[in-house]
């Protein structure tokens, strides 16, 4: 098993509309809150490593990771923002576990942080279609609910998806995220809620899809040789895989399979020497219902085409044979873009240290997280174990 | 000696005003040359590191390492996007050199690309100050020649620096980029010519500042094993340092000291086990005049408040003891601010491998390059030796 690389630490704010508080205010409370987790001071911290999407266009504010440095008083050391759309925050949990592995640095933060409520809301569907392919999709109008519901459109027609079952995603997340404190929305819906609510992007409705948020995550990453001396429950990093794929919808092979997803499952299998039934959870990325049937099916938990009944049956619940999205995913936890795959390993971490609450699932070897970017030009896997 | 990572391919484009040509079209032109230069496929890249600092805001387009992967045909090899303002590109290099280092891969790309024309000028100026503390500077109207006008009248208060001897900066890098057919101004000029130029922000005048630019470059990076296998002239990484400091000038102890640029030499410096001494060449982070007598005083190639003697007495010219920018510098080569850290180091290799023509420098051991994020709150340093 990979014990090279540990979270020693993890820190996050409660994630939604967050507007008497501002980007630099939430990266500190997660920061803090992940150093005081790991019990070390800011000054052993060797280098960050912070996921933002899109600061420029929601906030005005480039070159994020250096005023992270100044805000927390951490300069001089130095600090690297990382993007890739909404895997911008597992595309720094990545980077940052590389700095290690390099031997570059000992201990080092891992975080992600989007303020996404201080603009009009006609501004965010914009700002966001900008991880789609501008002189392809958005500059045609296309939105991301309208991506995803191109996806869903042709799942519905290739494996007779039904809306039901998508819905039935929905309903089982805000089921987990009414028991997560952090999380943005904590009340239970029923399918019936879910088909009624307006209709956004047909066939997906307003409860088809993650909310817009604020919200920011932190992790402390260790070496093997500091996580053992500075922390009695690390988590480490089994695998991680990473893979990109065209931007625009319509150069895919396959609508309805991510391979993105796929090729960055199969390297973080492969590094962890498991496969997909050694998983016993999983954070899957949700933006929308279809994404987690695609994400589920992609991964390997189910077949092609299968994800719809699969999720009907129960078999993701915090009782099925594969939990997954136990926080409650992007749908209920809330989805502040840069945060997002970040949270998704503070819960994986919450899980194996035993601290997931009234979710959490026992006897976990192997939790899994999975971060998209964008329509799938890019997506993260990273698998933990104790 | 430090050979564990190489540039073994270098491309780049023309930097200028490239209406004509759109981002996509730059990066693919300035990877095609990479990848031909190192003789190899892109089939044989394990990953990008891509430096932007804000395309989100100049063509409306995030997500842009996958979107590289995309139409340069790479997918589903991995692709981060890094940001740091204008240092992004030095940031890029250093993410691909330690992801080399990580053992993760054997042979990547380190790129970086700015389409900057495509908005209106009044917008770039905003756009740009985005990299300053919006809550502090950029809210308030503050802009980067604005910035770095403090920093000079401060340097000319302290050191009794004048405008002729900030002008002989610009005179230098426009004698130099007279000798590079990539650089976006190919004119020599005179002292007069910049005290005569109009004012931008006193005492900084047209001449003093960089212009805005498009522009994209790229380097292909190698381990030890591969690039002796594969290169018969690699430029070996013999030093990386990365430092943060305060975004907003006002809490900084020193305005004329650039405290990152001095800590990111420190470490590059000690890994490459030498001094400032042993530097044959350099390029620096001259955005504006005022800002490479910063530099060159930080780096230690003179004593602090003697950079402008040091460049009016020719020290760093072509013929000089330090020979500094001799690209022609971001003043003269242009400076399309995510792609400059990359072409930075395209300039140090060129010089190392005797192919800089007639700006070449004879019996180079070891060139450095030095890359700053806004006015300082980010500054990547690397050395480059045979």
């Amino acid at each position: 098993m990979n014990q090279e690389v540990a979270i020693i630490g993890i820190g996050m704010t409660k994630f939604g509309e967050l507007w008497n508080r501002s980007f630099r205010q939430l990266f500190v409370e997660a920061g803090s809150e992940a150093l005081e987790d790991a019990g070390i001071k800011s000054e052993e911290i060797g280098a960050l490593f912070g996921g933002n999407m899109s600061a420029g266009q929601f906030i005005g504010q480039e070159h994020l990771a250096s005023l992270i440095m100044d805000h927390s008083n951490m300069t001089p050391q130095p600090a690297t923002r990382v993007e890739a759309a909404c895997a911008s925050g597992g595309l720094a949990l990545r980077t940052a576990y590389m700095s290690i592995k390099s031997g570059m640095h000992d201990v080092v933060i891992a975080a992600g942080a989007e303020k996404m409520t201080d603009v009009l809301p006609s501004k965010t569907t914009g700002a966001l279609a900008t991880a789609a392919d501008q002189e392809w999709e958005a500059g045609f109008g296309a939105t991301f609910p309208g991506l995803y519901a191109m996806i869903a459109r042709r799942h519905m027609h290739e494996f007779g998806t039904t809306e039901e079952q998508l819905a039935s995603v929905s309903v089982k997340n805000h089921y987990n995220g009414s028991k997560n404190p952090k999380a943005q929305f904590q009340n239970e819906i029923t399918i019936d809620d879910v088909l009624s609510s307006p209709m956004v992007a047909d066939p997906l409705k307003l409860f088809d899809c993650s909310p817009v948020s604020d919200g920011a995550a932190a992790l402390v990453l260790a070496s093997a040789e500091k996580a053992k001396e500075l922390c009695e429950n690390p988590v480490w990093i089994a695998g991680s895989g990473q893979a990109s794929d065209t931007l625009a919808l319509h150069s895919r092979k396959s609508l309805t399979t991510l391979n993105a997803t796929v090729e960055a499952g199969r390297q973080a299998y492969k590094q962890a020497g498991i496969t997909s039934k050694d998983i016993g959870a999983a954070e899957v990325h949700d933006c929308f219902t279809i994404a987690e049937l695609c994400a589920i099916e992609d991964l390997g938990f189910c077949e092609k085409g299968d994800g719809g009944k699969f999720t009907e049956q129960g078999e993701t619940g915090l009782k099925g044979s594969i939990p997954v999205n136990t926080s409650g995913g992007l749908k209920t936890k809330g989805h502040p873009v840069g945060a997002t795959g970040i949270a998704q390993a503070i819960e994986a971490s919450l899980q194996l240290r035993g601290e997931a609450g009234d979710r959490q699932i026992d006897d976990l070897e192997y939790v899994l997280t999975h971060n998209v970017g964008g329509s799938g030009g890019t997506a993260a896997v990273h698998i933990f174990s104790r």
